[in-house]
């Protein structure tokens, strides 16, 4: 078996509890360097809650006012300054039964509460919205990486979705730098040289959902090395979004 | 850097064209052998495919006579004999834009075609239906994998599947046999003691997608060992299809 052919996902670990302004590039350098270190084309995929978090993109409920609508979705069971915050963060929101709400987010996701989510923040009574631009921060990150390591790696950023049909939660990226996040099929062949009918796979989506396998939300692993997949390339979380026109589910 | 902590996803080669009848418990347990042999609590991820083609569920489309419904479904680009073969594996047709149908198979997974399909099928015309009962198949090749190797390794089929909302195919599991697909995190906490809002991962369907990254649909590469996390336990795919009437989107 060749060595090269083995892909493996190596989780970083001993991680602090992240603040805003922490220095999240130096904080993963140096736990790549107790894993042995980052190598050429390795994907490093980040949970999306620590780069929020660092990012600042944090809201007390407390400071939140919740408006009529917010109220109505909240139902019974909800917090309508939860749901207020949610409404602030969608575009649309594609489904609701008060209090779960389905809704599309700024960056085009259609995930539950608009990726607004109370888990692991940063004290009681406080939020987690998503990047503002999770390829931005993927960008952000994988430059510092370069400079700090000396390598070419990748970087997605990550968080857990659910889906339609399915129980349980994925993890996908939200945002990526230096990898092509669609591995297209369009024109190949099989091994009988009909043309495949699956065109399009969707690896940054496999690579942060292999990830997550180590990541193990409750304890202090934001983030893991995905190595031995050359997914190199330019490309951005948008092409992961199915287009509205497209889309049998809208 | 606990070598136990990393996952580690080992292609499984150099296994033949598949036909009807092979004993493919024996020519997985031999490509193990090939690449380093299997572990216990190793998950063996097969493509449906190959399960399926050893299974014969195979449909010549000349022996097939569409109905007036696949002719309908069919429209202007599609082959009415084809769509016959999906109304047959459906239990109901979830949306359709002819000649794309997203189906409800007997089993109740909602994908496209119903699971059927041409690439990599064993001949010109034929088509390859989805395992009768995936779960069965995975029970069937773990208990043979049990004896030829004398560990307890879980099994899981998978498929490649696309999803609402978003672009491109991840793969997921149809059957498993001595695994447990959800982990569940309901009544766990956060590393601040708050209960985690996201209740379960799939983690078979991590599995599955951390798999296809080795898989490689168009070489001779149609399973995987995914090592190094620890998912025994008792389950059915079925746990993985959400119930009717919590599904949003149907």
């Amino acid at each position: 078996m060749p060595a090269s052919s083995v892909v493996s996902v190596i989780p970083l670990e001993g991680l602090p509890e992240l603040e805003e302004s922490d220095d999240l590039a130096v904080l993963l350098h140096a736990a790549a360097g107790r894993a042995g270190g980052l190598e050429h084309a390795d994907v490093v995929v980040v949970a999306q809650k620590a780069v929020s978090k660092v990012e600042g993109r944090i809201v007390r409920l407390a400071d939140v006012e919740p408006s009529d609508r917010a109220r109505e979705l909240a139902g019974e069971g909800g917090d309508p300054r939860h749901l207020e915050v949610i409404v602030r963060e969608s575009k649309e929101i594609v489904r609701s039964r008060p209090p779960l709400v389905i809704a599309e987010t700024r960056h085009g996701f259609v995930c539950a509460s608009a990726g607004v989510d109370a888990s692991n923040a940063p004290g009681e009574d406080v939020l987690v919205l998503l990047p503002l631009d999770p390829d931005a921060s993927a960008r952000g990150l994988r430059e510092r990486l370069a400079r700090l390591s000396g390598v070419d790696v990748g970087v997605i950023v990550s968080d857990s979705f659910g889906r339609a049909w399915r129980q349980g939660t994925t993890d996908v990226a939200l945002g990526v730098a230096g990898i092509a996040p669609l591995r297209d099929l369009r024109g190949t062949t099989d091994s009988r040289g009909r043309e495949l009918r699956t065109t399009q796979i969707a690896v940054a989506d496999e690579i942060a959902g292999a990830a997550e396998l180590v990541l193990g939300k409750a304890r202090h692993v934001p983030a893991a090395i995905v190595r031995g997949i050359d997914v190199r390339g330019g490309g951005s979380a948008a092409e992961l979004v199915m287009p509205r026109e497209r889309d049998l589910f809208r």
